[in-house]
């Protein structure tokens, strides 16, 4: 069917704005990778600039009008989910009082750079009447916008789009015991699993030529996209045929790049394999940020960290890498990059206890939200709680509260996502193995039947689906965190001998 | 004193333009160093977008009204330079029908393909067609703009502001016999200068570890710029503190990159050193095409080119280079990289003849524009004025009338910019000189006396003042081709012993 002329118009419209995030996208990017110090300061304005023009055009009078000319009285299904994404913005935006949005953006750009001083000089206080302003917001704005059961709702909506604190407290205290079972065994285990037998001195460069080596086999796109140095890593989206990732390398340990780059890879995937037909629309991007953390987690873990990946790589990995490795096998060096050792820092989480970092965030933020904690107590309940969940407790707020920048920016109810990327990733992976071979194609080095089986099942549709949506399509069955629960036990019970 | 209301407004538009024109810059910055091909097509529509809210912000009514509101009513003096040089866009632009100029810019695009297409093909007449349109919106704009004497004048002032066929036609031909007798003189000498002592394998890495330290040498700012590898090299101003330059390399032929990196040295230099107060204004760049060319031309040849240059850095220059470099002395080397060889292609030319190719070029665009003669006649006409100019004719197109992108994107008036940089920088040097002195600082290794004078003289008014105007004040005479030739001829006289 031909498209009338307000589609037409509207689809016009989307073009514009999209074109102003290419080139702030693009402008971030070069802010974190190539910019030469002194040009920051007018290059953050000019990206200031811009962005108010885009908030402008999502919430303007003619956006109002498209949303009600278009919504329901389409009959292009594109055009549809587009107009409820927009609406989604417009209402979330006009909901806010302009000036109190204003002092927000001021608020957020203050506490970022409380929040550094305050890290570097291990002092919660710096940051304390900052963190309590932006806590104030936040409930305010849950507030203009609304919510059913908890407050809270309300933030987890921006980033995981139908997920409740109903749902996180019937599956994390689950996932918390299995996690916590599963630690006792590893602690009581014999095997002898040290990852100091990787560590040593490996060049930047030749560590770059073999995480080449596996996006491509990732199929990773580099006619659509590049690999560039940062130093804190991240995929960007300029294009859908532009799809830039981003590492940082330790010489002295190959992991930090390599599952790094894996990791930014599953991302870009993502982004790479959008249809085409979503191209400048908001539609075309990840459904949500857990989906998205679930392909780069899938990827760098899933895949990247099996021992059926390392048998089809080592050998090709052992051309990069130097010399000692010759003295590692396999199974050794599996183990060794596999190996279980709680941390304080979450950013250096092992696979087992990830999720645990993520839960002990989630409860101060929602409590916090909810008004149940205050601000000020939160230093002594992050440590408590750090003990309680990992057995370790921080020496000083850097290492402990402070660690995170997001909620410097007032990012609450992003956390959750990163723990609900791991639980999709693991129901992904399960329902992957009923349909194809998993394990011999990975170990075939041919990883494409798996990009394809992803693409076809998540990537293409962008913000076409749902996450929650997705989830069932594929998997038949609601989020269910006993399938993140089986992988690890099936990995950690060979690895350690349980 | 402070600023009225509608000052501040203004500043504040321009800042909002600026703000696009960074985004923009920073856009085709990217199209032209990093960009992976698929994502071309969509950024460039994305600049597209951008570029057209500019000019509908640089022709709106709002500007109209800040220009009423503020010219030679205020008394701040970049206000009003500001305001003269928004008028000068707003008249120009608005002065087209909107009809026509986007008809135009449709033009432009198909006429650059065909040109790519004409010159692979070596076949002008694919490219006739575009070029007939090409010619005839350009003379239409000129009569739109308005000139006194000549036509031609109107397109010149859009490049080089104040100056007029009147002038030109008088300071050419003047230039032209000097030259011709000057070559005369070369090509009756017997000394013994060969340019290929120089060529052979000199490793990318190692030409750009030399290049840098020249860049020191002249002062470019690392943390306020930096150097990428490109295909067409050029200099791009992202903003007064993000001042890039690109460079591409022969690793047989180690002139092209480090002579081309000194000559973008020399534009990007002129940017960096733009006083501050004008940031964000349509004031901070250089004042004029052959003001900028001057800088480049300035540094590449009157410096990077100079025997003193080559006292103080062959050492240097030889712990970068390969071996083959050590059979040859201090004065073999400088004689080597002067040679004076006709070239048909103008990119490639030398000092001596550098001017001779602009000259063929200009009578050429005057008289296309005036209308004494058609495009069909190009080629022939191209290949005489090269026999008569130079003594040497093209085989074909490509390597004739096709050579060079600028008329296919509608830039008449251009060209004389490269000749007019030519007698600026060796007018601005005879100056330098009785100020300074000039071999001794060369010879030292440190430049900074003379970034300094042209810092001093030239950079730091942005387009506060127009070409001839800083001519005049600087040199306390009006534009005169002398100085280039008696540069010349004392240069060249020594190296072929005349």
């Amino acid at each position: 069917m031909p498209k009338s002329n307000s589609e037409k118009d509207f689809l016009e419209f989307l073009q514009e704005i999209d074109a102003y995030h290419e080139l702030i996208s693009l402008a971030h990017w070069d802010l974190r990778t190539k910019i030469p110090k002194k040009g920051v300061e007018t290059r953050s304005e000019a990206i200031g600039v811009l962005s108010a023009k885009v908030h402008e055009m999502q919430t303007s009078d003619k956006m109002k009008h498209f949303i009600d000319e278009l919504k329901h009285k389409t009959n292009d299904e594109v055009i549809q989910k587009a107009v409820e994404e927009c609406e989604l913005d417009y209402e979330r935006n006009r909901k806010i009082p302009g000036a109190e949005y204003k002092e927000y953006v001021t608020l957020q750009g203050q506490a970022e750079a409380a929040w550094q001083e305050a890290r570097e000089k291990e002092n919660f206080q710096l940051f304390q009447p900052y963190l309590e302003r932006l806590v104030e917001f936040n409930k305010k704005f849950a507030n203009y916008w609304g919510y059913e059961d908890h407050i809270y709702d309300a933030l987890l909506d921006q980033y995981e789009p139908g997920m409740t604190v109903k749902t996180l407290d019937k599956v994390f205290p689950a996932l918390r015991d299995s996690l916590t079972e599963l630690r006792q065994k590893v602690n009581s285990s014999k095997a002898h699993v040290d990852s100091s037998l990787v560590l040593g001195y490996f060049s930047k460069e030749q560590q770059r030529n073999f995480s080449i080596e596996v996006l491509k086999q990732m199929n990773y796109d580099f006619e659509a996209g590049r690999l560039d140095d940062t130093i804190h890593p991240f995929e960007i989206t300029l294009n859908l045929q532009d799809v830039r990732i981003t590492t940082r390398y330790d010489e002295n340990d190959f992991r930090m790049a390599v599952f790094g780059i894996i990791h930014e890879g599953g991302h870009a995937l993502y982004e790479q394999n959008i249809n085409q037909k979503l191209a400048r629309t908001p539609l075309a991007t990840g459904t949500s940020m857990g989906i998205h953390e679930s392909q780069s987690l899938f990827w760098e873990n899933l895949i990247g960290r099996s021992n059926g990946f390392w048998q089809a790589n080592y050998e090709k990995f052992k051309s990069f890498a130097p010399d000692f490795f010759n003295d590692l096998d396999t199974r050794q060096f599996y183990q060794a990059i596999n190996e279980v050792k709680p941390t304080l820092i979450r950013i250096e989480a092992d696979e087992l206890t990830y999720a645990l970092h993520i839960m002990v965030r989630y409860e101060l933020e929602k409590a916090l939200i909810n008004g149940e904690i205050e601000v000020k107590d939160l230093p002594d309940l992050w440590n408590e709680k750090m003990v309680d969940y990992l057995g370790i407790e921080p020496a000083n707020d850097a290492e402990g509260v402070l660690q995170d920048i997001h909620w410097s920016s007032g990012d609450f109810g992003y956390f959750p996502s990163y723990a609900l990327g791991y639980m999709y990733a693991a129901q992904f992976y399960n329902t992957l193995n009923q349909q194809l071979e998993v394990d011999s194609i990975v170990q075939s080095g041919d990883l494409s039947p798996i990009t394809n089986w992803l693409k076809e099942n998540i990537h293409q549709y962008g913000k076409m689906k749902k996450p929650l949506e997705l989830l069932q399509d594929i998997t038949n069955e609601s989020l269910n965190p006993a399938h993140l629960v089986n992988y690890l036990t099936e990995k950690y019970s060979r690895i350690y001998n349980f």
